[in-house]
């Protein structure tokens, strides 16, 4: 039994969203117990996570130092926190996982680079700023959109993940019996010139999606994406909400096209969800706690080709 | 043959020192080629590096946004490095090494929360500043030195790497068949806490001499410490300035205690290349474009237990 589990942002962070170092490791605490669970019951384990709060806190500090240090591209402020993460989730696992071994690679994840997102990037990233300063940012060559009374956003471009380059190291890995923390962030974005060179390029993969091509490459039995929810919810907000168990793909992608899943959150775990599933794999999105269930029994929202 | 290369500053920066993302990109690419030869040559290849520049960098943006966002400690720096060279040294040898694959691990060094380093702090780290923003850093906690006419600058521990944490990684994937690019400023420094938990500590290792232990804990044959000199040199400076062969350890120790190696350029390395051979290894302390000969050929100073 194989799993991918991509933790989400609240296995990074505090409840109220502070990324300070400090929250972010008693968040990870917080996390390794049930990752362990799913270790301790036979699973070859490996873990995604998301980086939004951390990334735009390397924003803000490349922002702020520009005129004394270089600021680095985004694809780097992924890098940087592939490292940061890997090493807390390494201490944290390291200290549960008595006999089994972790271990923490640097990915990256291919992108065309002619794709649509590259021409019509949409996603927000980092902190709002005043229109005056969005402006200076824009002069610098980035992208940056009114978002009404908060302010201005810089917008990047989030392509599809076409491949995930360092999979065939995440697999020599998994063989020799390690748990494996990788494709933080969806995977560092490069894309290959024509000279056959590879180039990181300034945008954000969906973590999500990422873990989905990830977890198809490694083969995996398994896709859990763990969240703050027990389960996605059809009619969110309503009288009618109620929570999500097993859906096939048809099923679960019908109810995306109606709408039920909002854009920024729970809709790219849906088609995250239903990408893997597609390919004959098990998807489950559901919170935390319950990730050691979620590899052999029905919790959360389960996604199969066909129920 | 397995070869473990340390790669220094010239490795990772222009010519004059900057560490600009472009400077950083070009002086990997200009290593790619010869690090290219020496596994073409068939030896099994370990790649490790410095991250001093980029490390000075990132405290420069951990000061300057405090206000803003929280700083990250010196070992999240650290690991912060490891993400992003470990992704251009992907990118780059991704391109020269057709069929070998190659891998980034996120890398931690052990060391002794006990150890002399933490009592007498003695390593110079990022920038100066004026005495007056020195003392605001110190009330944090901080500390810091007065170097004379350049101003203040802060000071951590360098403890001793006491084991390579990762290092069965690094030999899983060396196993598999990989390069594999690992503990990049000597490993992020974490002490055990006595409930068995790792926990990241300030301080920073140096890079040779964690290069060395990690040479030592991978059973290599040879350690190559890439520099920007050809050789070590005895009499630097003097009419009498020759450059080092081949040398037994006991000569190397006797011409460094007789003061011939500076304290923070040579010496370390120096004392790595002891290290190394004292335990059956070979080390050879070289430039960059000679790494592929030292394999196999005496180039540059060669230091062995016994000549």
């Amino acid at each position: 039994m194989r799993v991918v589990i991509a933790l989400g942002g609240n296995a990074m962070t505090s409840a109220d969203g502070r990324a300070r170092p400090e929250d972010q490791i008693a968040a990870i605490q917080r996390a390794a117990g049930p990752i362990a669970d799913v270790v301790a019951a036979g699973a070859e384990v490996v873990l995604t996570h998301g980086n939004g709060p951390q990334v735009g806190n390397l924003l803000v500090k490349n922002e702020m130092a520009a005129h004394v240090v270089p600021p680095v591209p985004l694809d780097w402020c992924g890098a940087q926190t592939q490292g940061t993460v890997g090493f807390v989730l390494l201490n944290e696992l390291s200290a549960r996982l008595a006999d089994q071994q972790v271990a923490a690679l640097v990915t990256r994840a291919l992108v065309d680079p002619l794709d649509p997102g590259f021409m019509n990037p949409s996603k927000p990233i980092g902190r709002y700023l005043p229109s005056a300063e969005a402006a200076l940012m824009i002069q610098h060559g980035q992208r940056w959109e009114d978002r009404g009374e908060r302010g201005w956003r810089r917008i990047v471009a989030s392509p599809e993940p076409r491949a995930i380059l360092d999979a065939p190291a995440v697999q020599a890995l998994l063989a020799a019996g390690y748990v494996v923390v990788c494709n933080g962030g969806g995977g560092i974005p490069v894309v290959r010139e024509s000279d056959g060179r590879l180039r990181g390029v300034e945008a954000v993969i969906d973590k999500d999606l990422g873990a989905a091509l990830l977890a198809h490459t490694l083969g995996a039995d398994t896709l859990v994406i763990a969240t703050d929810v027990e389960a996605a919810v059809v009619g969110w907000g309503t009288p009618g909400a109620r929570p999500l168990g097993a859906v096939d793909v048809a099923s679960m992608r019908k109810l995306a096209a109606e709408g039920h899943f909002a854009s920024g959150s729970m809709g790219p775990k849906v088609e995250a969800a239903c990408r893997f599933a597609e390919n004959g794999g098990r998807s489950v999105i559901t919170s935390l706690d319950h990730i050691a269930d979620a590899v052999h029994e029905t919790v959360g929202t389960v996604v199969t080709k066909e129920i």
